[in-house]
């Protein structure tokens, strides 16, 4: 049985990030799998701090970006939404040129919340960065965590 | 005593940033106390999600910056370099429109680490987001962590 | 304005642990302010790691318990109950003999979740430990998260 | 090749933890693998909450002490030794009774720190915690982190 339950296509999930800062900074959704949801994003002037280095932000700015895609695919959008509650990140290696490639994996996909992980590789397969979102899957029209 | 050892003014933190993710975010440094780092971020189409909220990823992203250039402030930049290992973060507001304005400060300065601690308000002054990170402090010419 | 809404005297908060890990590992409920919990937890056989020093598991063991318990009197506990869902620390430093004394501060009192801080410190005041948990707020009879 | 430079056998690594907070919860390590190390835990009046459930306190020590030993085993533990810097974990699912068995294993093993991945499951095999631990690695002698 598919997790999935409000599936979208790869260009749906770049449409819907239309003047947002997914697009911004050059994240590109590239793959929907069986459990998982799959973006890269470019290692440029958008992304690097001063020293020329990938910014942990924009790791984790990827990281969320895929885990709540694939958490909101995982819920009925017709009566739930789902809210970014935590997130926590290792930078484990410096990410210096090419494109990341950010991965994410349900943990847990509880009735009200869910886990997800995700793995941040670099061009040459190795990881970057490993992050942790915790999110709460609450009913439309109700505010707030 | 100073907590700051390669004290910058808010001009410099601004100039160093120019092509990178931070400038590219808007984020732009406001203050620099005496114990605490701040930077503001617009919340337009620069940092938002396809709802019209601020990224979570995009807090994060503040989050680090300010905490990153906090704690290469309190080190010797001369012999020293800060290397960004973990981050952690709660989402506990949506941020909709005007800018949110991140401070960073220090929880612990070790010598081989550094906590810091940023909270992240809007325009009334609520909390939107509150992080931890952890630096690692590294020799020059040293890679990795 | 009380934060407190199930309000638990620290006998009472300290009878509710017997036969649990919090009384098994010596701690102890002192003191229930204004907007805190706090509680001792001695540094012996009971606590260390191998080499005589605090484990750190211990330490969020005493964040978990004083966080959790801070949690549950904000609620209303006939009618709500609150599951730890997400818990991060840093050790930053080592405890060596005495006790410590951790107290859980509220950063965020939701409809649906809390985020609290936990600092832990030593016999003289110096920080040892910095913890945030996130707890869900549920119905009573709803189970999981 | 394989990841131990300071390989233990369970029967030391059961020793080593007598009189400490390891073995006053009746952890017991019960088996290292090619690259990882595994403990459990029993759901008792040492480990649970007041509600009777697995105190999410206990994981986190249970992640920690796994984590923790197989860092440790992957180090020349003549010459370095390893810190426990940021643990962070998320609580899934209730432990009620019986066992749960904890499994470390590395996402990341640098130089100066490593990143440990740490899964608890209940008896049926269940998710109930899954956790990250960040230690440093530093020559030995040297205090603090």
């Amino acid at each position: 049985m598919s997790i999935w339950k409000s599936l979208r296509t790869v260009q749906e999930l770049n449409s819907l990030h239309q003047a947002t800062l997914v697009q911004h900074l050059g994240i590109a959704f590239t793959e929907v799998g069986e459990d998982f949801v799959r973006a890269t994003m470019p290692v440029d002037h958008r992304t690097r701090q001063p020293y020329g280095l990938l910014h942990g932000g924009a790791s984790v700015a990827l990281a969320e970006t895929v885990g709540s895609m694939g958490a909101g695919m995982c819920i009925d959008m017709q009566e739930y939404q789902c809210v970014g509650q935590e997130i926590n990140a290792n930078h484990v290696r410096a990410g210096r040129s090419g494109l990341v490639t950010g991965t994410a994996r349900p943990v847990h996909l509880g009735g009200r919340s869910h886990v997800w992980s995700i793995d941040i590789v670099n061009d040459a397969g190795k990881l970057v960065c490993t992050s942790r979102l915790t999110v709460a899957i609450i009913r439309r029209g109700a505010l707030g965590v």
